[in-house]
C-alpha cells in the first residue's frame, strides 16, 4: 500500500474555524482561542487521548479516532505556528514546543519554517526545521517514515497549502457544534472538497460530527 | 493501562444471530449461513479488511473498525468452531484453519477445545489448543500477549461464556439490517448488557449499526 498523507483528529467549529487569527496566539493561548476545550474536549474525554496519563476515559466512537493517532504513522509535518507562538527568525533555541519532555508524536516531526534551526530530540520525538514547498517537505517526511504513513498535523494554513497542492490522501475533521465567527478557516463548507474526495459524515454521541474524507 | 479482553468486528443480524446452528457449519459454509456476506460485507468493503490483497477499499467509518483489528493486540482466543468444522476428537492434524498459509492474526491464538492437539505455526500465527474455563484460558492468553490486549474472536457461544464469566472489557458488534430468524444468538437485545456496559450506537453509511460497549 502507498504511503498516505493523513490529516487526523483536526478540530474545527461549525463555521470551519480551527484557530484564532495568528496574532491572537500566545504562550497562554496556543490555539489563539478562548476556551479551546470547546473544540478539543471530545478528544480529551477519550481513553486513548495522547496526553492522558490516567486509565479513565470513554471507549466509544470518539475513542476510535484518538486511538488511531499513532497507528502506522512514521512522521509528522506541522506548520511553524503549531510548533510555537514565535514569529520571524529564532531568537534562540530554547523553545522546544508546547508538549513538555514527552511530546506525543514519537516519530520525526518536520516543522515548516523559512528560518533555520538545528534539529533536536525530546524523548522519542525528533524535530527538524525545514524550508521548502509542500511536495519537497513531504518527500523528506516520507523518507523518514520508512514505509509508514505521514500525518499532516496542521494548523489550518498548512493543511490548506497541502490541499491546494493535491497532496492530502485522507482527512478526519471533527466539527464541533459552536460558531466562532472569525479566525483561521479550513473551509466555508466541507462540500468544497467533494470534487476530489469521498465524504462520510458521522455524528458522534459526544456532539461532534466526524467528517471522513478519502481521495476519489 | 490494563490488558483488556476485547470483542472486535463481531457481526450479527438485527435479531442478534451471528452464525447458523452448529450442525449447519461445513467446509463450504464456515459460518453455517447462506450468503454470509450479508453479515460481513461491510468489513470486506474497507481498505483495511484483514484479508484484502489489493489497494482499494473505502476509508470511511467502517474502515476505522477494520484497521483497529491488530492495534495493541497480543493474542486471540477463539472457540473450536471458529477454528474448524470438525467435532469430537481430532482425526489427524491436517486441518490448519480456514485462513490459508497467512492467517490474519499474527499473534498466538488459543483455540478452546476439550481434545488435545499439538501447537503449530503458520507464518506469524501460532495456534495453541487449550482445555479450561474462560478465566484459565484468559490467563494463558494474557501472558502470551506480553502486556498487550487480548482479542476474543468468537463465535457466539465463546463470547457468551466469557460475558457470563464477567471477563469481557469492550465489545464492538456490527449489526446488519437483516433478520435471520434462527441460528446462534448473541443476544435478544443489546440492552441485556446495559447493566454492565456503557453503550454507544453508531449507524454507518454502509447500513450496519456499530454497537460499542465498554465496562461501567
Amino acid at each position: 500500500m502507498d504511503q498516505l498523507l493523513r490529516v487526523m483528529n483536526f478540530c474545527v467549529s461549525s463555521d470551519g474555524i480551527g484557530a484564532g487569527a495568528g496574532e491572537h496566539q500566545s504562550l497562554e493561548r496556543p490555539f489563539g482561542l478562548d476556551r479551546p476545550e470547546r473544540l478539543f474536549g471530545w478528544a480529551g474525554a477519550t481513553a486513548h487521548w495522547t496526553m492522558r496519563t490516567d486509565s479513565g476515559g470513554s471507549r466509544g466512537l470518539d475513542d476510535y479516532f484518538t486511538r488511531d493517532f499513532a497507528r502506522n504513522i512514521g512522521a509528522e509535518i506541522m506548520g511553524r505556528n503549531k510548533f510555537g507562538p514565535q514569529r520571524g527568525p529564532w531568537q534562540d533555541d530554547e523553545w522546544r514546543g508546547w508538549w513538555g519532555q514527552e511530546p506525543p508524536f514519537r516519530t520525526p516531526v518536520f516543522v515548516m519554517t523559512h528560518h533555520k534551526r538545528p534539529s533536536f530530540t525530546l524523548s522519542d520525538t525528533t524535530f527538524h526545521f525545514v524550508d521548502g514547498d509542500p511536495a519537497t517537505v513531504l518527500a523528506h517526511a516520507r523518507e523518514a517514515a520508512r514505509g509508514m504513513d505521514v500525518r499532516l498535523g496542521g494548523g489550518v494554513t498548512t493543511i490548506r497549502q497541502f490541499l491546494d497542492a493535491g497532496l492530502v490522501d485522507t482527512l478526519h475533521v471533527a466539527v464541533s457544534p459552536l460558531k466562532l465567527g472569525s479566525g483561521l478557516r479550513l473551509w466555508e463548507s466541507p462540500d468544497e472538497l467533494l470534487d476530489r474526495f469521498h465524504l462520510e459524515v458521522v455524528p458522534s454521541p459526544s456532539g461532534v460530527t466526524h467528517h471522513l474524507f478519502w481521495r476519489r
